[in-house]
């Protein structure tokens, strides 16, 4: 390519993107840009967690206000819907469609201000029954966004195959582990984290298995 | 299919998308849902149109508002930027992946009320460079958003092979060519038709082919 290459972080302030911010940061440094998508998550509290980190990271941040997702969709993210997946069934907590949407709105920035790599967390490994962060779907995205913009992006899934340790491991090698303590996961917005939810007990399983202590405050672990 | 097929059309008040309508409830009757996004173009007469065109139609008919895109992009149609298409260029009305954005916004609304059928008026033999208009995009996004979903969505392009003049007949068939006097076309949104813009010359030109004379009316043709 003739032109230096930029990179796009789809960012939520959780710990999956912010890893990502850090690779991406390593792949491209000083070329990074970070994106959130606001789209009516009942814990603000993600949003005001990325800009700090953001800030922490010295890069671009942008909030794109997306509020139809909340609209047309019924799920524990967005509405007060108990969490819970039962067998055989896509978890209450998926919001179909929503990562084509964020990829999309972000290849039309990257397409605007001429950035050819977009970074994103999905996650196959943990992917809790998500259609929509395996691996044949994001390749299937990227030849899609590219036919419909004639563009060359590339969609890059740095955590795609990592368990939540090897997430951890790759941080550490990334120097950034002190960024986690700002990170988002608990379900129920709480800060310090609950600790118990499915998504707190996840993440400190993760750090278990490492022995790295996790940097963020919790209620009870 | 153990249950009843439903169809959505994205519908913008336009003739081809009043088209599809037509098409979708020749195959589906009585069972055929239209939406409409509003992403601020600059004729917000369009959507007037389709509301006209739903009624008549005796369709169910929601608008969806999405400002995004003229908030990230600059083009033609959503900024007052003049039209033009200069050889080896995008022409400077093509928005950057939009049309992956209804169909995700479709398929979405799709899989909340268990609609399996898309109808959208894209077409590859008129498209004008825009290349989220070609039979292999669309191809590429069903699969993407089926697989994004884990769903069975079938994207309809009824139109995707016709000229103008054949998307005419096809709707003369359909017994439905009245309901063209209230489509829009012209880019300069005006009422009458202005029949000076290339949209209208476009249009104007599919009807002298076929020698069936066009209910719209204009200023000059």
């Amino acid at each position: 390519m003739s032109k230096k290459s930029k990179a796009l972080v789809l960012f939520s302030g959780g710990q999956d993107s912010t890893t990502c911010l850090a690779q991406a940061l390593h792949d491209f440094p000083g070329e990074v840009e970070a994106v959130a998508i606001n789209y009516g998550q009942r814990h603000q509290i993600e949003l005001k967690q990325a800009q700090i980190i953001a800030k922490l990271a010295k890069v671009p941040f942008q909030i794109i206000d997306f509020p139809l997702l909340s609209q047309v969709t019924k799920n524990s993210l967005t509405h007060h819907i108990p969490i819970e997946h039962k067998e055989g069934q896509l978890p209450s907590t998926f919001v179909p469609g929503r990562n084509l949407l964020f990829l999309n709105m972000a290849a039309i920035i990257a397409y605007e201000k001429n950035i050819r790599h977009i970074y994103t967390g999905v996650c196959q490994t943990d992917y809790s029954g998500y259609p929509d962060c395996r691996d044949n779907f994001i390749k299937s995205a990227e030849q899609t966004l590219n036919l419909a913009m004639e563009t060359q992006v590339e969609i890059h899934t740095p955590l795609m195959f990592l368990t939540k340790a090897e997430t951890i491991l790759l941080m550490q090698n990334l120097g950034k582990l002190d960024w986690y303590q700002h990170t988002h996961t608990c379900y129920n917005g709480k800060r310090p984290a609950c600790g118990t939810c499915p998504a707190c007990i996840l993440r400190l399983k993760g750090f278990k298995e490492t022995e790295i202590i996790d940097p963020l405050d919790y209620e009870v672990q």
